[in-house]
């Protein structure tokens, strides 16, 4: 392997560095110029737990480390500015899969409109990713969890269902149908739309990344209000469908209970118009909770149970 | 193990926050209100490979993880704001080895001046931490590896060989010196000489992690300079001189070259007083590369080579 500055040299290499990037990766910090409030997350992506070389292309694992955090900040209503990766990975790993990684973490920073900005290579025994996505709030509030009001309607935007029934898929030594185990490798994030619910008025907004109903109950909680799903409003997508026949799980169960899609959720005013690619999937009134066509949730369609 | 979301709360309760938290921990993001450019960060340190926890307590190991990523903040002349902390251990872990390196993270942002405002929790065979540490320009300019300008004078703040001193006596199997072995587990970073450098009118700056010669080479690479480091203007600490002696190691070798120190190095125009706490070691010149009493160093005194 060439050394470290060498493999840095080449990761660095064609970097986009957006205008808001006043000191870019190579010093002891990375320095912007952002508008507003500063916005930051962070989540780390561990070999075996969350992702299995042998699934998934070192491309795709650069992408999907990008893609979970961008869409954090994608859940506070936020611009995406900048992303710094750290990376830890076995000295006996071929370069070529950091490489591959690096493109593949690059690619979606042109995706998600971010610059890469800072990073860290160490040596460990599996491969461990870090990613802290930095955004700003170019002068808007930022959208919580806890703004959510009686009356609001739910609305969801991006795929839901489509990463678990690739997990499945992969679970069970297939490959197809392709387009649900992409989405389990890189979930594709609806950038730009947590800007556009946040313009349009969301009272409070997450990405959905432990399943549609738990995930709304993190809103139910921090909101003190109740969230019904109406199943009458729900798109089973037709490759989830297909995947529900193939393995005699309920197709519901997949949208409502997967996780890993980073959809984004989020409530809206009664009044307001939804932007364009959002659905309505239910309603928020008083009380505490979530239920599902108004009967109780007791969480029995978790990802851990309904398999 | 108690739950996930359980750990979480014990990890946050008595976390301070700064004034400048608009969203704490808890949402998808946390929102910051920071004033001029957004400074950022981010280090990884893996089990074995930074550290080992039978050298090193949950506690040090946690004080570390912050100290060296708010070390990099005060390096660019920033006010160091907030911390977010992804942290990954194995399952069978003790779960008081995680409360208490979450206690020693905690402790280390309180003397860092820092809040504590995301984080993330995984499984992994091995611990690995990553902290990214963001911190604000408050409108002066930040000090790079670039600006140093021939006839400045160079200059240090903090410890340097002592780190390196204390690596020497645990790979022996020793536990003192123990101010030595104290800094190796974790640097006392100069907290607030970063700014007082940059208000004084540090024109380059990092801090030292890989050692002093080292790592002013880059300092001299991106100012395209060279740098003279004149051997009696350096103090060699009487703890560090023990460890020299007793291991038949160049004392000279660990001030020098000695890594993880995390001191400040920076460069002064000529005439300008140097702050409280700095001490000048050489001078900057026409040229390039690093050189010792006037001699070039071909890096014979790096950590590798000397030992």
């Amino acid at each position: 392997m060439s050394s470290e500055f060498e493999l840095i040299d080449t990761i660095t290499a064609g970097v986009v560095v957006g205008d808001d990037v006043v000191v870019p990766v190579g010093d002891d910090a990375a320095v912007l110029s952002l508008a507003g409030h500063t916005v930051v997350t962070t989540d780390m992506l561990i070999e075996n737990v969350h992702f299995k070389r042998q699934w998934s292309s070192a491309r795709s694992i650069g992408r999907k480390a990008i893609a979970v955090n961008v869409s954090d900040l994608e859940a506070m209503g936020a611009r995406p500015s900048s992303v710094v990766i750290a990376l830890a990975f076995p000295k006996d790993l071929d370069q070529q899969w950091v490489v591959d990684f690096e493109a593949g973490a690059k690619e979606e920073c042109v995706a998600a409109g971010v610059s890469l900005v800072g990073g860290d290579l160490s040596s460990s025994a599996h491969v461990a990713i870090c990613v802290t996505a930095i955004g700003d709030m170019e002068g808007t509030a930022p959208v919580t969890r806890a703004g959510a009001r009686p009356g609001d309607v739910v609305a969801v935007c991006g795929k839901l269902g489509w990463a678990s029934a690739g997990l499945v898929v992969l679970q069970r030594g297939f490959g197809s149908p392709k387009d649900v185990v992409a989405e389990q490798l890189t979930p594709s994030v609806p950038y730009g739309q947590g800007i556009a619910a946040a313009r349009a008025g969301a009272t409070a907004m997450l990405d959905v990344s432990d399943g549609l109903l738990g995930d709304l109950a993190h809103i139910a909680e921090s909101s003190q209000v109740l969230i019904d799903v109406d199943t009458a409003l729900i798109e089973i997508p037709e490759q989830v469908q297909r995947v529900a026949a193939a393995t005699g799980k309920p197709p519901l169960g997949f949208v409502l209970a997967g996780g890993e899609d980073h959809a984004l959720a989020a409530t809206f005013p009664p009044g307001a118009p939804l932007p364009v690619g959002w659905r309505r999937v239910g309603t928020v009134a008083e009380g505490s909770g979530v239920t599902v066509d108004g009967q109780p949730w007791d969480g029995s369609l978790g990802w851990d149970h309904f398999g």
